[in-house]
C-alpha cells in the first residue's frame, strides 16, 4: 500500500469549550466542558481530524493509543480496537463498571477505550478521505440521502451560570412558557421541525404541562421528553399516559433494561434509550425484553462510525428503530454524525445534536442548520477544516484551568448555586 | 465528486464454466455450471469486476440493474439495494418462494435480488479501489488479518460425469477410503488443515464412518458434515452422537429452523447453517431459538461484502459463530470472499470453498492456497485482473449451450446416471 497513507504522527489537543447553563437530572453542565481534539497526520501530509470527550480518565486512554499509531496505515481503523485493547488498559478490567448510572449509561473500561477509538477513528477516515478525495460517507459505502434531519434539544436553562462564565444571548427556560419560547426561537433560527425536551429536572407534571404547551404551539410535530432515568416505572406509566398523543417516543424513563422492559409491557408509547443500551452486552437482554423500541446510536459510545453502521444493522435486523444521540459536541463530531448518519438506510427519527447551543467550534466555518437540516457534504474526508487559532485559545484555557473544568461534573456545578446539591438518588421520582 | 467515479457503462457477460461430478443430497453437480461476471466500468476508463450466479432468473434481474448504473458514482454501493428494488422487480413479489429448499436456502425475490446486487457491489469496490489506489479491504475499513484460512470442501463424487463433460484428474470418491484418499490430497496439495465433508448422500452410517476415517486420518484437526438438511430430528440427533468427539460442526442436519432447533436441543455439537438462516428475516427467530450456533455468511446472499460485515456483526453480538459458505464459483468471488474475511473480527472458522474444484476461471493468475490460506491482496481493488480470452471462451461456451446447463439442475444431471432420479424428499433419513 502506498506509503503516504502510513501514519507519521498524532496530535492531541485537550480544550475547554464553554458550554450554556443546561438543566438535567443530576445538575447543570458547568460553563465550561473538556473535549479532545485528535489530529492524525500522514506521511503523505495529509491531516485528519476527530473529536472525542476530554476528562481526564479519556486522556489518559488516547495518550498510550496516539504513541501506538504511527508508521499503521490510516486506512487500517478496523485493527484500532484490538490496538486499543492491547495498549490502553488492562484486559481484566475490561467489564468494571467505572461509573455506573451517570447520563453516559454504564462506563465499562471497554467502552471508555471505545470512545477514544471513535476519536481516532473519525480523524483516519478523514485523512483517508482526503489522500484519495472520497467524502467520509464513500467510505461507508455511501449517502444514501442528501440531508441529514436534526432535531431541536431542548433544555431547561438558566439564562447565566450562577459563578461567571461564558455568556449567550439565549434567555431562562424554567417553565412550559420558557421551553415553546426556546422551541420558537429553534424552529425559526434552525427551522426544526421536532422537539425533544431534557427533562428530569422539575415535577413530572410540570415537565408534563412543558409538553402539552409545545403540543399545543407546534400541532402534530413531534415530540420527544427524556427525563435520563429518572423516574420510578409508575411515574414513567403516569407520563406515559398522559402525553400518549404526543410523544413521538419517551427516552430513558426509568433507569436499566429491567425497569425499562416493565415500562414497555405498560404503554403503546415507544421507549428510545441512550442510557440501557450503550455497549454490545447490552443488546441481547434489552431486544429479547422489548425494554427498548427505539436505540439512539452514539459514533462516540460504540467506537466509530463502522461500528455505528453495524449498530444500525443490528437494530434493522432486529425491527428495533434507530435515531442518534448527542452529548455536548463541536463541528467536527456534528460532520462525522452526519456522515455516518446519511449512510444508513434506517434512520428512523430526527437526530439529537447539543450543536445549536455551542457558541465556540475549532472548526472555520460553522455548521449551519437548514429546515432543520445539514446538508451532507461531498468534499473530500469530513469536509470541514480546522481553525488553529481557535483550537490554541481553546487549548490555552484548558491549560490555565484550575483542574475544576477538566473533569465534567454536573452535579458540582448545580453546587454553585445550591451548596447542599448532591446527584439525586434515581428514581427521583 | 470526482466525475471520474461516475459509473459509464456496465457489462454482463454470462459463462458456463466446467464442474466436477461431486454429489450431494439433491443429485449431482452438471458438467457446466452458468455464472454471470459483471464489469463496471467508470468514466475515468477504470473496469472493476464481479462474479454472481449466473441462472436465467439472475440474469434477468441483473439486466435493469446493469442499465440503471450509468451515471451514478462507483462509491455509491450503499444505494444499489434501493435502486434494485426499483428497477429489478415488483415489491409485492418480496416475500414469494421462487424456490423453496433447494441448496440455496429460501429463494425469495429478495433474495434473489441480493445476490445480484453481490455482483455489481464487488464490480463497484473493485473499481473504486483501482480508481483511488486502495485495496478492496481497506474500503472496508481494513484487514486484520493477512491471510485467511480456508478448509477443504471434500465431496462424494465420480471420476467423470456420466454423459460426458469436462475432465479432471481426480479419482472417485464413493467410501470412507475414497474420502480420505480426497482428504489427504487437499492436504497436501494446499495445506488444508480442516474438512467438510458433503453428506446427504449416503446412508447416515456410511457417512459417519467416513468422517471416522477422516478423524483417524486427521487426528484433531477440525471436521465438518453438511448433509443439506436432509435427514430427520432423530436421525441428526443419531449421528451427532455419533460424531460428537470429532465435529467442529455438524451443518445444516436437518432441513428449517423448528427442526433445527429441535436437533440443537438434543446435542452438544454446535449447528452450522447456510440454509435456514440466509435471509435477515429469518435471524431473529432462528437466534431466540438457538437453532443455530455458526452462521455461513456468503457476500452472493446477502447482498455484498459490506452487508457480510453487517451479518458478522449481528453474529458478535449474539454470540453466534460466524464461518463462510461456498457454492461453484470462480477466482473473482474468491478475491471478494478473502477481502471480507480478512476485515471480520469474529472470523470464528476456516471459510468453505469450492474453488480447488473448478479447473476453468476468468482471472489471469490463479489463486494459490498456501498452509490452507490465502494471502490478503494490498494491490489497488480485488487485487485480480480479468482474462478476456479466457472469459470469452466460457461465454461463447453459454452462447453455443442447447439451453441444458444454463440453469444449475443437480437432479437433471443425476437423471443422465439414473433416468428414475426424482429430487429426494426430505428428511431423506
Amino acid at each position: 500500500m502506498d506509503t503516504a497513507l502510513l501514519i507519521d504522527e498524532v496530535r492531541l489537543t485537550p480544550i475547554l469549550i464553554a458550554d450554556p447553563p443546561l438543566l438535567n437530572t443530576q445538575g447543570v453542565h458547568q460553563p465550561y466542558t473538556p473535549r479532545l481534539v485528535v489530529e492524525v497526520v500522514t506521511r503523505g501530509g495529509v491531516t485528519g481530524i476527530g473529536e472525542t470527550y476530554g476528562d481526564g480518565k479519556y486522556l489518559a486512554l488516547a495518550e498510550p493509543l496516539a504513541r501506538a499509531l504511527p508508521g499503521r496505515p490510516v486506512s487500517d481503523v478496523n485493527g484500532l480496537f484490538a490496538l486499543a485493547d492491547e495498549v490502553c488498559g488492562d484486559p481484566g478490567s475490561t467489564d468494571a463498571r467505572v461509573d455506573a448510572g451517570g447520563l453516559r449509561g454504564v462506563q465499562t473500561a471497554d467502552k471508555l477505550r471505545l470512545s477514544v477509538v471513535s476519536g481516532f477513528e473519525v480523524a483516519c477516515l478523514d485523512a483517508l478521505g482526503r489522500t484519495v478525495g472520497l467524502p467520509v460517507h464513500a467510505l461507508l459505502g455511501g449517502k444514501v440521502r442528501d440531508t441529514v434531519e436534526y432535531s431541536a434539544y431542548l433544555f431547561y436553562r438558566w439564562a447565566e451560570h450562577p459563578g461567571g462564565g461564558a455568556e449567550d444571548d439565549w434567555d431562562a427556560a424554567l417553565d412550559p412558557a420558557g421551553v415553546v419560547a426556546q422551541a420558537r426561537r429553534f424552529s425559526e433560527e434552525y427551522g426544526f421541525s421536532s422537539f425533544k425536551l431534557k427533562g428530569g429536572v422539575f415535577e413530572p407534571d410540570q415537565e408534563i404541562a412543558a409538553v402539552r404547551a409545545l403540543a399545543e404551539a407546534f400541532p402534530g410535530q413531534p415530540l420527544r421528553l427524556d427525563p435520563n432515568g429518572a423516574w420510578s416505572v409508575p411515574t414513567s406509566l403516569y407520563v406515559a399516559e398522559r402525553l400518549a398523543d404526543v410523544l413521538e417516543y419517551l427516552e430513558d424513563p426509568a433507569s436499566g433494561t429491567d425497569l425499562m422492559a416493565q415500562v414497555s409491557a405498560g404503554t403503546s408509547v415507544p421507549l428510545a434509550t441512550n442510557m440501557c443500551v450503550t455497549t454490545v452486552p447490552e443488546i441481547a437482554e434489552a431486544f429479547a425484553s422489548d425494554a427498548v423500541q427505539v436505540v439512539l446510536s452514539d459514533h462516540h459510545y460504540w467506537g466509530g462510525l463502522h461500528r455505528t453502521r453495524e449498530l444500525a444493522s443490528v437494530c434493522r435486523t432486529f425491527g428495533v428503530g434507530l435515531s442518534m444521540h448527542s452529548n455536548t459536541h463541536l463541528g467536527i463530531s456534528l460532520a462525522a454524525m452526519t456522515h455516518v448518519a446519511a449512510t444508513v438506510p434506517n434512520l428512523d427519527y430526527a437526530c439529537d445534536s447539543h450543536y445549536p447551543w455551542q457558541t465556540e467550534d475549532v472548526i472555520t466555518a460553522r455548521h449551519t442548520f437548514r429546515n432543520g437540516r445539514l446538508d451532507v457534504s461531498d468534499a473530500p474526508g469530513l469536509g470541514v477544516e480546522l481553525d488553529r487559532e481557535k483550537l490554541a485559545v481553546l487549548h490555552r484555557r484548558w491549560l490555565d484551568d484550575d483542574g475544576r473544568m477538566r473533569e465534567r461534573d454536573d452535579a458540582a456545578a448545580m453546587r454553585e448555586a445550591d451548596p447542599a446539591w448532591k446527584t439525586p438518588t434515581i428514581p427521583r421520582w
